[in-house]
């Protein structure tokens, strides 16, 4: 074929293969025992070390220098890694970055490198062989911050096929310095979803996730507002329900409209969920968000009394991994509604502050969602 | 607020800052002059370099040695760029990276750092207050290759309103080492295209954005496919056309199909276009993908015949800029056409091979089709 391509194609091929030259992009490599093989070309270094990894042993994240061999090539063979998403980094002479060479996801106030490490035993964020929702890129712009936006909204199977039907709708936030990539691209919340429709185990729903940053036109912390503005939880109420309920065919009532998220998204959802029960009948609270908590005063004192609460909420649900930092306070969080028979579901389980947990998280939430 | 939150919410800040310190992620800087000023911290290193990055006098990529203060931060303001997009690098030490600072984008093999440098005179692909279409992830299992795989659609403002109306579609490709998010990321195409539908001056259409690189199952260059690969071919008419039609209100006839792409993508659709006339009825190619070319035996001979090409092909479009290598062969393929008498448009205009000069080709082109 090379002879019949014209000097445009030729060019434009090598152009192509010198930007990424094989030693430079040798994607990580994981075995069987999930110890994970990296390299990196960097013939002028004198240290390179992966940083921020996860470790199998440790809930935290371990270091591992790498050895350099006579063309300049760095590697490395890892300890076995947690199955799940795990990010990355990799410090050149102490230059911390991405690994050129793995995919990229949004995490750490940047794109970041990631490593996918299969779980064998686990196919509940595998895509199987059933029909499928799409993930929808919504752009707006958003009077509360003063310009463009977007959202993605996935859409379950068939959304498409009868104009009559209309579903509930989940609004799904991301953990800090993630963005509203994380749950599509992190989290596999799509595949996920098509697997438990299929199944019939959770009801066909729309799920709509935003960027949990937003500050007002001119706002001090404009270049970098914190996921505790007042700004997000304006935009929530006051532009984002009332766009998707003119926009989707959404059941637009409280007891179909749910809200959820992970880390700070915990803390928005229940922030937004508890203040706003005129809107949201279903809070779930992934793996954080619990501000010092007191029973009678927290959150205008929804908790103060039970029977009201039980009456307002139809389905209250939080969960933690045990290797989390927060389980504690999260665990006895559940022991005080408990006492106080205050109707919640409580989800302890394995794992640490990751994506792993997450999945789980979505994945049990769901089934219990607008039934 | 501080002292209210939590255990875990000051731990999970902690993590996120002391991942993110503000001199690591000081964002790129560009002044009205179009000068970029870059910054990366990185204490231990040598040397570092912005390599790859484009210049306004040079048509070629420029390299910037940077210097380093007393605190380990490396800077340098760069010549005037270009308007536009641009992919750039660093170099620390011999190791070739993205810009952890910067937004990312899928080019060159990999997530690559990008820069989107403002141009003060132009405003086709700036956001408007006008009505929005969406961009959607449509994933699906292809049997060409053998896994689940996605496309992006872009679907104009109102697709949602009306289940009466259908659209006509058009397959849009990019190019060598990009991704099926080139078109909407890079490109903007979904801004461009609802600010001419708000105008009037594009009809409603959708766009369809695959991947470029299909391998069929156990070929020899799974791991690397080449987007001459007939599988791609196979994969688009065999599979992505039937399956748009099937899930999408498009009009399903070969005058409201088109198949347009950039550099390699000119390639995919000079290539399927013209030897596919039963599907498709416009074709487009951008800065390139144009064969050794013969009149009497190049595509089948497709071209031989004037008055029959004249015939079949509703519009047959192509574009390079002046400063692209491939401009002299696209510009005597032009020539050899005007003198056989075959009907096409040809657009030269300013600028090398690169992004904004795409958008300017797919404003021109979308304007003249499916009319």
């Amino acid at each position: 074929m090379k002879t019949r391509i014209c000097v445009p194609a030729i060019l434009l091929l090598t152009a192509f293969f010198s930007h990424s030259p094989a030693q430079l992009m040798k994607a990580p490599e994981i075995d069987k025992d999930r110890r994970v093989t990296l390299n990196v070309f960097a013939p002028g270094a004198d240290s390179v070390k992966v940083i921020n990894l996860s470790d199998e042993a440790a809930m935290g994240a371990k270091e591992y220098q790498m050895e350099m061999d006579s063309t300049g090539n760095w590697s490395v063979t890892t300890n076995p890694c947690r199955p799940g998403f795990h990010y990355y980094e990799l410090n050149i002479d102490g230059f911390r970055c991405a690994n050129p060479a793995s995919q990229m996801y949004f995490g750490w106030g940047r794109w970041s490198s990631g490593l996918e490490v299969p779980d064998e035993n686990l196919d509940f964020y595998s895509p199987k062989d059933v029909p499928r929702g799409e993930v929808r890129y919504h752009w707006y712009i958003s009077k509360t911050i003063g310009a463009l936006r977007k959202c993605l909204v996935y859409t379950p199977p068939g959304y498409d096929t009868d104009p009559s039907i209309r579903y509930p709708v989940l609004y799904l936030q991301h953990g800090a310095g993630e963005s509203e990539l994380g749950w599509s691209m992190q989290g596999k919340v799509n595949i996920i979803l098509d697997n438990l429709i299929a199944e019939g185990k959770a009801k066909s729903m729309l799920i709509v996730m935003d960027n949990g940053y937003a500050a007002r036109p001119g706002a001090e912390n404009a270049h970098r507002p914190r996921g505790q503005d007042n700004a997000f939880t304006e935009l929530v109420v006051n532009e984002l329900v009332p766009m998707i309920d003119a926009e989707y065919r959404t059941q637009n009532t409280r007891e179909n409209r749910a809200i959820a998220g992970l880390s700070m998204g915990a803390g928005q959802a229940l922030r937004i969920g508890l203040s706003h029960s005129e809107l949201f009948a279903s809070v779930g609270a992934f793996s954080g968000g619990l501000w010092r908590f007191d029973i009678n005063t927290s959150y205008n004192g929804i908790f103060k009394d039970a029977d009201k609460f039980n009456d307002l909420y139809s389905l209250f649900w939080f969960g933690c991994g045990e290797l989390d930092r927060g389980y504690g306070s999260l665990k006895k969080f559940h022991q005080t509604l408990e006492e106080r028979g205050i109707k919640h579901v409580w989800y302890p389980g394995p794992g640490s502050h990751e994506w792993q947990v997450w999945r789980f998280h979505i994945f049990e939430f769901t089934q219990l969602l607008f039934k």
